[in-house]
């Protein structure tokens, strides 16, 4: 059973061989319920909403909070669904939307045993590596916080550093085979640097995701009083690379704020001469 | 032949079956000399200081220029050796200690072929890997400072994150092994946390190392007008780690500066229950 508020995903999903709702509340004969929207306030809408499936499934369900949140938040929710009489595991996941479709997300999970067990047939077929990361609520979204915290900044060092290069007058493909193979590597620099290097910002992942959350990093930093001003400025340029017009496209976009305040040349896509 | 003002090093090098002096143009009879110390002043001293070896080499010698420095720096050296006649390859290297141990450093070079045929014997002894790229000095230094952008942010927000982490109340062991398997992963992160988790910040690279560094690639984008807001955000925790005093400390210490502004508890070392 999938739930989803645009026509064209429900039929997709049927097409699949599933069967489609509309409406949360129509998930009400689940026993297990795996909630993977955007934000906090999207995980609000499905299960307290108007439409909101909470008070329709019975005592003893389960809910699998996926989306990025703050721990916080996550805390709180556990406590809500408990209130109603519902297990809830705090398991955001990891992977990007390629792993989601083979069944290979990494889940950075935390809930008690019973939520654990109940879950296990459902990540088995979503998951690749879960992560049991504690028995409560709030330790799942901290740790992919902290991974957010890097994935954010390294993306856009990557655009950073690249600019540097052609603003040097390297070679971008020679800069990404030599940082490849060298100290100054990381995941991020080389799985969003072809992007760069082929001009397509078709977003596998869109800018907009990191603005929200690098925003979720200052704000938890915020209510703990520590600061983390790395992240705040690779924030910043995220930002910029929205306020220029480019949110929905892939966050490696983020190069094209380089390019605007400095003129360098960016590699164009092959089927767009005058470049991106 | 070894040339180093340090006593000690002198002797090592002799106990390793080498010949050592103490003066740059003692090195006057040498064809192939290898310049690797750690910043531009000291090539600088080395070759055209009053025991500068420069005005002593015979014309057709080679100079391996090694240290890390600003790329405008490197072509002008390269000029300025030629104006004697003297070739130069601009070949600053990656890997650190251990790697120069077992020859097998990294090396991005650039210089004209005559240079690199000359080179090749000494880089097969130095190195595992010689990049090629160009033909003419400051390629190679370009290389080494978009490598070093990268590093340098790449641990000042491994250094955030684990305080992040840790102020969520994380368990950092396990911070660590979910994040190296994750896409939040860097080459850094991998090779620096361990140093936190162990609470040893014997200096296998130095604080003040970064501090140069990020320096040299914030006069770079200056002189260039091309802003790089990250790298000048984690320049600025290096900084304030060199100003707490953990300047001479492993550059993971980085993470201290966090620790003084919010108060976490970081790993202790074995021998030192109190904490570092």
């Amino acid at each position: 059973m999938g739930c989803d508020i645009i026509e064209q995903a429900r039929q997709a999903f049927e097409a699949g061989g599933g069967r489609s709702v509309a409406l949360p509340s129509d998930l009400a004969d689940c026993h297990v319920v795996v909630v993977l929207v955007v934000n906090a306030q999207q995980v609000e809408s499905v299960l307290f909403g108007e439409q909101g499936l909470a008070r329709h499934l019975t005592p003893g369900s389960l809910v699998i909070q996926c989306a990025t949140v703050a721990p916080a938040f996550a805390r709180e929710l556990g406590e809500r669904l408990g209130s109603l009489g519902l297990a809830m595991l705090d398991a955001p996941v990891s992977g990007g939307a390629a792993k989601a479709r083979s069944g290979e997300l990494s889940v950075m999970a935390s809930g008690d045993a019973g939520a654990f067990e109940k879950a296990e047939p459902v990540l088995d077929a979503m998951a690749a590596t879960v992560y049991r990361l504690g028995d409560s609520a709030g330790v799942g979204s901290s740790m992919k916080l902290v991974n957010q915290l890097l994935a954010g900044v390294h993306i856009a060092t990557a655009a950073e550093a690249m600019a540097l290069g052609i603003r040097l007058g390297l070679d971008p493909e020679t800069v990404y085979e030599v940082i490849t193979h060298s100290a100054g590597n990381s995941w991020m620099f080389e799985n969003r640097v072809p992007h760069i290097l082929k001009g397509d910002y078709t977003p596998l992942s869109a800018v907009d995701i990191f603005v929200k959350d690098l925003n979720l990093v200052h704000e938890t930093g915020r209510d703990l009083a520590l600061p983390t001003p790395v992240a705040s400025s690779a924030l910043q340029q995220f930002t910029a690379a929205r306020g220029a017009g480019f949110g929905r496209e892939d966050d490696a976009a983020v190069i094209k704020v380089y390019q605007r305040l400095s003129g360098i040349d960016l590699p164009a896509a092959a089927n767009d001469p005058e470049g991106a």
